[in-house]
């Protein structure tokens, strides 16, 4: 990509960010006045999922909503708005769960929607829990809403809607793979790839350009393989990455100690690389992090030394850049048949996420 | 109604409820074989949802959206079937998260799915806690996702769609409603009716009535208001008939001791209507009773006698018949535009319930 280019696609970004940052307000406008009267719960549950929406930082999965339809139109389409906020309620339905099962105070810098009411209801944790799912459902039934009343003509409605359906119902069951993941044998390769398409790639990846192009036109149905395939691709080196940082990073760089999954026992890639390459008394050392309550800072640099002195850092870099290149690759194979500008934005983005890691 | 309508009413429900519970049997296979594959979380998730789905008594809902249908069309048509799939998954959902708002181990007769969870996982609640809201959750995306592939056209798929759909956040509504019920002034008539009609009666009777008219080619958006006024009155009536249950019913007739929205400090329409009949001492003891961890039987029964005192028992009972023969008057007004022996069951439908409470 030519620095012109590169200009050009991060000017696109923020567009697309600054947009949509807009019709989320004017979304939740819309949605507050529609009642029921006479209460106080409803507004301040749509307040909070308004307020965690709002914290999302650089909307990647909108970007790649409206670049997939720029795959087949060059100019914005009707229905692009609405599957953008329904991308975003599902993932915020999805983070404030999240928060629950991971009993975690902060989401995005700022109390999660869970600690909110815990904060607001301090001698009821019940009513809280209780108040916390149910603003999780109520952004669960608005994104799939939002585009069964979209301004687009009724097919079109029906096939985004179902896009969505099916992957809150695929990332649901990414999620139970995920706390699988930590129990019994320790997962191979196939599972944890597996794990990352289900928790992540389905609904950050792959509806996004099954919505785009539908909105544009286009039948994703007709590239269902190579479509899940780069979604797939996409989300395995995603998660490495992280699960990299999360191992090797320094806490300047990802704004927490590193070693989080050592000590909450979470089997991530560094973490099932890091046990595939030891044995011994190394082993029993990573094994003892994982086991116990956490685990404190000189453990994990001890147990940062033996991953490197085993290779683990770098087969893990050079396994995400890898994944990202052969997703660049299938993105490549679009040329000719989609339109060229849009189909770079493909190829390069799995390779961004390459230099974030190193 | 004759005796042999009646009958051929009762035969219509049981053999609704027999089809039914054959279809949601084969829908479940269906889903376990969808995977994904290597796990035991999610087929055991969606094996607790089968159980808890399969356990449901009269399929109410099931013969409303049937019925329904036979408004317009004497045969059986297409669509109907995962309608009915869809409403009660619906209902499951809502179920799921119920018990973990409330708390509740038993559901049905077995234990609730967070509580067969929590034996599952006797060391680890975060996990049992986390895993409910997620068959919660799977069960929320099937009930739309059922219908947006369902075997109709596209057009018809997104509209029933739709109503679920919405159905969905308004219970959500309804259920933030009735939390904050139970904080701050005490609840007008208003006010609980909204609640009954969020809560309750959008999702349980007007969207089946919705769906069915839907699939048999009829557009419920112009009879709307009628088809919301008949569902309100019959979700009041149906939910103040349990409010007087709740509360002047003998064990044997519901199979719990009576009082238990007193010792959980529910604002029943029951509770309500006597914090209104009383004041001063005999005020106090209810409110006492409302404001404690439980009260013993006897100050149940000394209740009891203060709410019978006042004529709250009769007043209640009027108020269900007033309530039910107002929904059996908006049906009565269908006679003529839809068919006669479907518009019979939604006139009978309402003292039925009228009935069961006496």
């Amino acid at each position: 990509m030519t620095a012109d280019n590169a200009a050009g696609v991060h000017e696109r970004l923020a567009g697309y960010r600054d947009r949509f940052n807009g019709v989320f307000a004017n979304y939740f406008d819309s949605v507050a006045e529609q009642g029921p009267p006479r209460n106080s719960f409803v507004p301040e549950a749509l307040e909070l999922v308004r307020d965690m929406s709002l914290r999302g930082g650089k909307r990647l999965r909108v970007a790649l909503l409206y670049e997939a339809a720029r795959l087949v139109a060059p100019d914005a389409v009707p229905g692009l708005d609405e599957a953008a906020l329904s991308i975003e309620l599902l993932q915020t339905h999805g983070l404030i769960h999240d928060d629950i099962i991971d009993d975690s105070p902060v989401r995005r810098g700022a109390p999660s929607v869970y600690y909110a009411y815990r904060e607001r209801f301090p001698d009821r944790p019940q009513t809280a829990l209780g108040l916390a799912v149910l603003a999780g459902d109520l952004a669960a039934f608005l994104s799939v809403q939002v585009l069964l009343t979209a301004p687009v003509p009724r097919e079109l409605r029906q096939a985004m809607a179902a896009v969505q359906a099916t992957a809150g119902a695929d990332t649901v069951r990414g999620q139970f793979l995920d706390l699988e993941r930590d129990f019994g044998p320790v997962p191979d390769r196939e599972v944890l790839d597996t794990v990352s398409e289900y928790k992540s790639a389905r609904y950050s990846v792959l509806a996004p350009l099954q919505l785009g192009l539908l909105a544009a036109g286009a039948d994703p149905a007709a590239h269902e393989n190579e479509l899940a395939r780069y979604a797939r691709l996409l989300g395995v080196s995603g998660q490495m990455r992280d699960d990299y940082l999360d191992l090797f990073a320094d806490a300047g760089t990802v704004g927490k100690p590193a070693g989080s999954d050592l000590r909450e026992g979470r089997r991530s890639y560094a973490v099932c690389a890091l046990l595939a390459a030891t044995s011994g008394a190394e082993r029993a050392v990573v094994e003892s992090a994982l086991a116990g309550p956490g685990c404190p800072p000189q453990t994990v640099e001890r147990i940062q030394d033996i991953a490197r002195r085993h290779g683990v850092d770098n087969e893990l870099l050079a396994e995400i850049r890898r994944c990202a290149q052969e997703a660049a690759a299938v993105a490549a194979n679009w040329r000719g048949r989609w339109r060229d500008e849009a189909v770079e934005f493909f190829e390069q983005l799995p390779l961004w996420g390459v230099l974030r890691a190193q």
